[in-house]
């Protein structure tokens, strides 16, 4: 059967992500992949009015990845991922999703979406670009 | 295991939809899935320089329908999808697949995404929409 080989899931530790989870491990099980997991801290945001400015305090860009690396190892942890498999990346989501797909030769990547708005709510403005710009399949989950 | 109860799989009859077609089976076994197919003909088409013109000649549009719908029950067929859940719609691409994923309570949404582009090209500016006004989740299955 046609299934992947090497699922990405994109994670963001927001709240009610359990309908994410569930549906990439079925989704792991079934094809019998490989499972790597990518959270994106982005340094600097740009807000409606255009205006950028820093998400995270200037200089403390490193403290908070150690941060969100324990907690994505935790979360591999429970999903049996091992810890080299948990990705963090300081960048852009679009294109560090996208990197992170192409460097673990990830055949299906898995985000959240969220509401009315779809996934532009949980990844920024940049999910859009994610969906476009894949090299492979995207399975956009809701959250409700 | 918590996975989809009624996949819809929007077609659109270009070549190269192997892939498309081997995921959504093997998907819709792996779930036990009821399966409903879509083909949306938009009457009229706005190209890059906005103008606006017609699709199919006018009045041919039941003509066109009527193909369509022969062709989707043939795809049917061999999916063994029964025709009553076959729909050929006429209007925009986005709004008639969200009517009907809302009409037969789909909790999956499968469309085809080409190239560098991804789904924009297979779609038309309109799968973008799908993808965040869906209200349900979407997997978009990237055709080689």
């Amino acid at each position: 059967m046609d299934t992947y080989n090497h699922i990405l899931l994109a994670v963001d530790f927001s709240g009610a992500t359990e309908t994410l989870l569930q549906r990439t491990v079925a989704l792991r099980q079934f094809c019998g992949a490989d499972l790597s997991l990518v959270h994106v801290i982005e340094p600097m945001v740009v807000d409606p009015s255009y205006d950028v400015f820093p998400a995270i305090p200037l200089g403390l860009e490193q403290e908070a990845a150690g941060k969100a690396q324990r907690e994505l190892i935790r979360l591999g942890d429970r999903l049996a991922v091992p810890a080299d498999h948990c990705h963090v990346m300081l960048g852009s989501t679009k294109s560090e999703i996208l990197r992170c797909a192409k460097d673990c030769m990830a055949d299906l990547i898995i985000v959240g979406s969220h509401g009315r708005h779809g996934v532009a709510l949980l990844l920024g403005s940049t999910a859009n670009a994610v969906l476009h710009g894949a090299p492979c399949d995207v399975l956009a989950v809701r959250i409700k």
